[in-house]
């Protein structure tokens, strides 16, 4: 039985987390939320519990075995140190440190070996969480030579105040647009913006660039293609990606399907003559990432095209910190 | 000064035909609406001249000098022999005829000259409209080897309906959803559907296909490596277009902004340290077709990523159906 704690406790990622350690029976002996001051004192309620969140200090990484940094690259910048030398398991769903040689960043689907002995593992980019595991499928029995990805990006990527900004432009929307947008560049009402994070010198975005250099990390290959467009999109939750990929190996269509279908982690929404495919409306609130529209691609000699959506809040975040939460805990018994 | 006849006159794209002939001032000495009975009588306000909604009947052909057929395939087909026998220009907005070898598919920006003698004219599709100035810029100048294109399509693609389902969709949504789509597959309404027209055996849909065999015809390359994903949207105007070339010359992405700018039908929205880069907010109601967000391809030796958004209604549909009429008026002249 853990101590765990879940720093950033009051963002949606936090929130999740408290809502799947009870529905996937983490165990734990008490879990304590900490947040900043102005949310100290506030209650959440899960499993008919009362969780009341603290104000974060330092020392508190002393009282814990598992924290679940879910706050900012900064703030996980600022508290690594101290959390560590305190012999607490970090989860750091910040991009802070997930590109650093010597800490883990992990889908325990397919790596989870990389731990070894880290006790601080980076919880990847939700973009990248969403793809990875289907291309992983890809990978191994094919091998990937080239991936390009389009991203369809759920206003909750930017947490609840993107859903809550979503939600209000929405409700003050008119065709001479007065709505002043504060999370997102633009009104996201009815629009989409090809912009997540901020642009790097050769012309991709940070957000765009993570999935390309997380991939590369969690494959261990150093120099996979793989080139991604991210665009947020008037979605509430669940992000989607339309995937093309090009193959050393010739793909077999039914042979994907059958790896999908027994792959944990993701589930086949691929029957195009009774409408199943993947959408942010059926893969929202689900553990699992929908992957579906596979067909031989027509661009390539040896190629696949399709289209995923999961739901970005859970694999996307808080289910896969959790998954190498309950990873590191079963080797520990 | 000619005859106009605008059939399928109270559908999206025939009121945006009227609307744009008065914009562009179009030389005509009459415009005829035409619908079915049920919206006969009917008046439509146009510069503040009156248009009083017809009942169409066969013989109107014989008494016009231009038709906009803006109905539906069936109809093309059922219409055009007669059409072309009383003599009329037909400028056709359905998929029925664009892939006859006999019938002309028409960019006027591109491929005007491929009307020869022509009276009867496709217009293509409007995904493959938004895609094609800037495709064919890349390919005049270097070459297109390979293109790869993911939609983000607004519900106008199917008509006020599709509009109007998607506000009520709105409107309506809760959490656990009740709204009954009859326009789209599903709720539209914070989603997004990977699925527009019917599916093809190669599991791509019809849309999909469309735009590969529509820009090999347009660009008369019949063997040009290019495919799609095609992706619904809760956009209510513009289509947008995420687009991955291979080229077979070295692409320079200054000189791309260059010839972006000095073309007619796009404009260059690539500004990434001002945020300007295409979106439907800023291209819905204009004529051009913004083209950003160009950078070099990381996974192509010579490749291009790039990002479209164009009014799906202007020169998706009505515009381009306008522009081959101005250009054919010209020719007579």
């Amino acid at each position: 039985m853990y101590k765990i704690g879940i720093y950033g406790a009051t963002g949606k990622v936090g929130s999740e987390l408290l809502k799947i350690i009870h529905i996937r029976k983490f165990p734990y002996s008490k879990i304590r939320l900490f947040a900043s001051q102005k949310s100290s004192g506030k209650k959440l309620i899960e499993d008919k519990k009362e969780f009341i969140i603290e104000t974060f200090y330092k020392d508190s990484f002393k009282e814990i075995d598992i924290a679940f940094f879910c706050v900012s690259g900064k703030w996980s910048i600022q508290n690594r140190q101290f959390a560590e030398e305190s012999g607490c398991i970090v989860i750091d769903n910040s991009s802070a440190f997930r590109l650093f040689e010597n800490t883990p960043l992990i889908v325990p689907e397919i790596n989870i070996d990389s731990i070894k002995k880290s006790r601080f593992i980076s919880n990847p980019n939700c973009t990248t969480l969403i793809a990875a595991i289907p291309l992983w499928v890809l990978h191994k029995k094919y091998k990937l030579k080239k991936v390009i990805i389009s991203t369809y990006q759920a206003a909750s990527g930017a947490g609840k105040e993107g859903m809550d900004e979503l939600l209000q432009a929405i409700s003050q929307y008119r065709e001479n647009r007065v709505f002043k947008p504060s999370k997102f560049q633009y009104d996201l009402a009815y629009n989409i913006i090809p912009h997540i994070d901020d642009f790097e010198i050769n012309g991709y975005t940070k957000e765009e660039m993570k999935v390309t250099l997380e991939i590369r990390k969690i494959f261990n290959v150093s120099d996979l293609l793989i080139s991604c467009t991210a665009v947020r999109i008037p979605v509430l939750r669940a992000h989607s990606e339309s995937i093309t990929v090009e193959t050393e190996l010739k793909p077999d269509i039914n042979e994907i399907r059958d790896l999908i279908k027994n792959t944990n982690g993701i589930v086949l929404k691929d029957d195009i003559n009774n409408n199943i495919y993947p959408m942010p409306i059926t893969s929202s609130d689900n553990f699992d990432v929908e992957v579906g529209r596979i067909r031989k691609s027509i661009v390539f000699e040896n190629g696949i095209d399709f289209f995923v959506s999961g739901d970005q809040l859970l694999k996307g975040a808080a289910l896969n910190a959790l998954q190498i939460a309950e990873k590191m805990v079963e080797r520990t018994v």
